[in-house]
């Protein structure tokens, strides 16, 4: 038989099921990373699972996010991180050392491997053919401890490359026209892989752009093969031993195929407020330009960062023009402070910002209002930047920084010859802001600061489940509503006690009040219920509030699988117009609930009004198991101790 | 006569009044600059003067505080700025470009020339010979619009140097001693003047820090005098026809005099929490550090990066330290960036900042709870990091690297022979991020953010002044409770409607509700009212809501000040006990209320209770003007009609 790559790669990890399109199967993590704003919680979670090291090849903690610290909260969640990561066999990434997605490519990935990431731009690491997936901190956790990751068998997309590209367009303009054709949801349980003669022209950061942003198509990820150019990226990373080769089997078969001839692509454009609104550069040049913005997991590696350099070399920005640049990665930043590129950059005029995520993700840089932001980064949704007003364009290195000097969206064709910056044969390696884990971390104290609060765990499901009805919702409540989110509240991401306080007040303000009156109880919605984000937070402060049943005409689909993960039982009714027998504070019972869940049919009793609603679990073997056993965390537990 | 260098300039600037210490003088500004935390206002207030171009030789605009932008509300500022300056004949220095005190060394300032810098740090400009005075933003508009500045008659203090520093003692030791001495209320109404055989063994950059840090003192100013070491660093940076010498007169009589022998200081740390806290470092040594700062207008200039960067060479922190340098100005990092010392910081694990204020005003590296943090910065308040259980240690450049490398406060001394660093024969010398203002301004559109909003106005006083008691407070009301400042408020620094919606709301959350309700009013207080922070936004936001007249048992010295700057009438009552008759929405009147303030006498009728106070202004003739034509701004305009 015959296999593509991504196939390859699954097959060589699958632990259950069969590689047969839309089934579940589940496959063996070798690697995960996290950044700190998901790691803090991934971290709790993990050590609520009471295993003593990683059960991974590799695990890395990067800090990059929150790196504007104004007050403790941050400092705290990085130095729990540090202390956990060291004591329990995990690599410790310190802030300064650059961009997760970029510092993993450098010195952690490797082809062939699977890679799960709390980040949703993990699938960067398929720019050197690691099957690397974007996923929640507690699947992440899981896979630390050992666990299985579950996904749906993804259709495999060929996208096959022909051709070179033209002097100034970039792979960043690959990927722009993948979106400008299928669509921020053109990916959705795909997997984009990329083949073709047009491969022998792009080089691993190349790649690495392109599999970065497939996230935006929705995909389960993107992966490019492993070949000769892999294996010079490693080696001058000093790092030629983990090279494996991976190509597509002659005669594998895809589910798609897509067609680019990269010799037709021109500088594109993605415009606001969405990445796949993607035009051709000279179709905007009229457009004055107030602030351009280099760097992000997306464009940051010391190629893109030299082709902007030398761009720059001898010029100045106009001086209405605010161009910061942000080189991805310590190793980057220290080339170019090493070569002369970082002068060149700043004699042009150019701010100098940190290796981090730094304004892609808000943190720092919003523009002024009205603004027009050129960035190289992967999202311009809007408010993204941290101004509701601004309108933000994405596009490559090139087009960035021949705007920059123009003051206007300029097609960098209209500099004169391009450019041309060859991969380095030797990167500098100096790992000193990479902490290695303990070799016995049984006296590595872990350091929690007083932000840092206990992680809501589930119980067992035994006997009677009861409860008061603490809130009776309407259809369409998003995970926004259940758990809001915004820089009032991000730093307390680690501290659920403090976010549960805001839980689901935007509609009940009285909710978490009465949780607490009544020592939890049930919520009774409508349909479509914990839509949007796909925010872990909506279940865990629930979790802590001791909201045992959520019962509603339908749910929303990743919210459904947060509340089992965390073992809130989540009902839908047989028949919806039960949902108007029920009042608020009405006191429901399920009698011996871990026996209904297991016969898929569960019986509601409404002791205040005297009647009793047929209602459905809606959940698989292995949802019901994780139900009954508390939670997948319980679930891993006890896994353990019996030793599966 | 024989003069010091300090009486030589106030010489040739006085405006007003005889050199007799503690007498009001005015004197001429030469030079101003701001910041954006102050400046925004301090440009509006200019605005309103209603005058084309600054009075000024030069003036400048930096950006250098506000760099943590996560709203467009600091982005708009400083485009605002940007603006507004262009037109009004300002300079620019753009957000990357550095520290306004480091810039202004580097770039603009001149010997023998007076300097009003809307920032307490502005004495820095005295390491080369510059009267250089921080003051409030009106003071500093006012002399941009041509206005006098009035000081009392300082005391000059000589601080006569002998010797030779040993090695690894540095001049931040210096002023560190100075401090251990005379303590933070030392220098009140005072000027250091630094003179003795000393001075030679001394950089500029060795004397900026301490003029620097003269401000900790609580100095009007300190002052080196401008010989062949200011001549030789002007020349470095090409602006050697700046250059003037100044030197003491032999016979110039001091009112006092500070013997420090350089040769028997040993590097110093100040404590928390006060600047003059300040012991031996040897006695410390056992203090496990977690952060090392380094950087800030009182350290980052090149000489002092290029020590850090040489001690660094080839060694690595260790791994539980968190060490981050910001270069004071594009112009230092510039040129670490072209000879190498920026690559052996980040090899030895520095984390590289923007050439900005930072951390040292709490704009990011909050540390984690509890932590110990070494800071080569000026001030060490509790809570200013971010963090208010932290404990920061103000030291050496030489001291912080030498603990940030042992991770424990650290004699620098144990590192063996001293590295050294020469003054460069020549600097980097790239000013594109300072834009030059507009030959004619007529054309130019200051451009507004939503954010700001005008500047309220205060009127000229015509007739009587009626209305309704509309809060009465206690003894010791501070400027904190009348305008709050908080990471919430500071980004509406240049809104005063939104401030003026939390004035006075600490003490009475109805206040401004009131005020608005009965358009203005009266407050009536206790001793002491508006103590603590010099913040003129604790006049601005009362102005804003109408409250005509304050009536106390008396004011703290300052707040008093800004209020008569913005015609709000501050009285004091003759007999305090008349202070118990007053209730709430008592109806006031002052009848003819000009022609009371010029006798110096003010009956105040209380028309809910029919009776009478007799209160007293308490204001200098000049400030009975400023009440009259409705404040400073109004009393300048007024001026310029007459011709005055």
């Amino acid at each position: 038989m015959e296999y593509t790559v991504a196939q390859k790669i699954i097959k060589a990890h699958l632990v259950k099921g069969e590689m047969i399109t839309d089934t579940e199967i589940a496959i063996k993590i070798d690697q995960t990373l996290t950044q700190d704003s998901t790691g803090t919680m991934a971290y709790l979670q993990f050590e609520a699972m009471g295993i003593d090291k990683v059960q991974t090849k590799k695990s890395v903690a990067y800090i990059d996010h929150n790196i504007l610290q104004t007050g403790p909260e941050n400092a705290d969640d990085h130095l729990y991180i540090q202390t956990v990561a060291k004591k329990h066999g995990i690599y410790f990434s310190k802030p300064g050392n650059g961009i997760c997605h970029q510092v993993h490519l450098e010195r952690f990935g490797v082809p062939g491997e699977t890679l799960l990431g709390s980040d949703s731009h993990t699938p960067t690491g398929g720019g050197i053919g690691m099957l690397a997936i974007g996923a929640g901190g507690l699947d992440v956790a899981v896979a630390m401890g050992g666990g299985e990751y579950y996904i749906t068998m993804p259709k495999i997309v060929k996208v096959n490359l022909s051709g070179k590209l033209s002097p100034w367009v970039a792979a960043k303009d690959i990927i722009l026209e993948v979106l400008r054709r299928l669509t921020v949801k053109g990916g959705v349980n795909k997997i984009f892989e990329y083949a073709g003669d047009g491969l022998k022209t792009l080089s691993v950061p190349d790649r690495a752009t392109i599999t970065n942003m497939g996230a935006e198509l929705g995909a389960t990820t993107s992966i490019f093969p492993s070949d000769d150019i892999t294996y010079k990226f490693l080696k001058a990373q000093h790092r030629e031993e983990d090279f494996v080769e991976l190509k597509a089997d002659d005669g594998a078969v895809y589910d798609e195929t897509v067609e680019i001839d990269l010799s037709k692509i021109e500088p594109l454009v993605a415009c606001p407020h969405s990445p796949d609104k993607v035009v051709l550069v000279s179709s905007l040049k009229d457009i004055k330009v107030d602030q351009v913005l280099i760097g992000s997991c997306t464009n940051s590696s010391y190629v893109d960062m030299m082709k902007v350099s030398k761009i720059l070399l001898g010029k100045n920005i106009p001086e209405d023009m605010s161009l910061a640049i942000a080189p991805g990665s310590k190793q980057v930043l220290n080339m170019l402070s090493k070569n002369g590129g970082l002068g060149d950059m700043i004699d042009a005029g150019a701010r100098i910002l940190e290796s981090a995520c730094g304004p892609c993700i808000g943190m720092g840089q919003a523009p002024s209002t009205g603004a027009v932001s050129l960035r190289t980064f992967n999202r311009n949704f809007k408010g993204r930047s941290g101004t509701t007003s601004a309108n933000v364009y994405i596009v490559s290195p090139e087009v960035a920084v021949a705007s920059a000097l123009k003051g206007y969206i300029t097609d960098p064709r209209e500099l004169g010859e391009a450019v041309k910056v060859d991969m380095p044969e030797e990167f500098v390696i100096n790992d000193n802001l990479i902490i290695s884990p303990a070799e016995d971390g049984k006296d590595i104290i872990v350091k929690r600061g007083p932000n840092i609060k206990p992680f809501p765990k589930a119980k067992e499901l035994i006997g009677n489940v009861t409860g008061k009805i603490l809130t009776k919702l309407g259809d369409n409540i998003t995970t926004d509503d259940i758990m809001p989110s915004n820089a009032k509240l991000l730093p307390f991401r680690s501290n659920i006690p403090y976010l549960a306080e805001f839980c689901l007040t935007p509609s009940d303000a009285e909710f978490p009040a009465k949780a607490k009156k009544y020592d939890g109880g049930i919520i009774v919605a409508g349909s479509n219920y914990g839509q949007g984000s796909s925010r872990e937070h909506a279940a865990l402060a629930p979790l802590y509030l001791g909201v045992k049943v959520v019962l509603t005409k339908s749910f929303a689909r990743i919210h459904k699988a947060n509340l089992i993960n965390n073992a809130i039982i989540p009902l839908v009714f047989n028949d919806v117009k039960d949902y108007e027998d029920i009042d608020m504070m009405d006191e429901l019972v399920i009698e011996d609930a871990a026996n209904q869940i297991k016969k898929g049919l569960v019986i509601v009793k409404n002791i205040t009004k005297g009647s009793e609603y047929k209602t459905l679990p809606e959940v698989t073997q292995r949802e019901k198991e994780m139900l009954i056993h508390g939670g997948l965390i319980n679930l891993m537990k006890n896994k353990k101790k019996v030793g599966v």
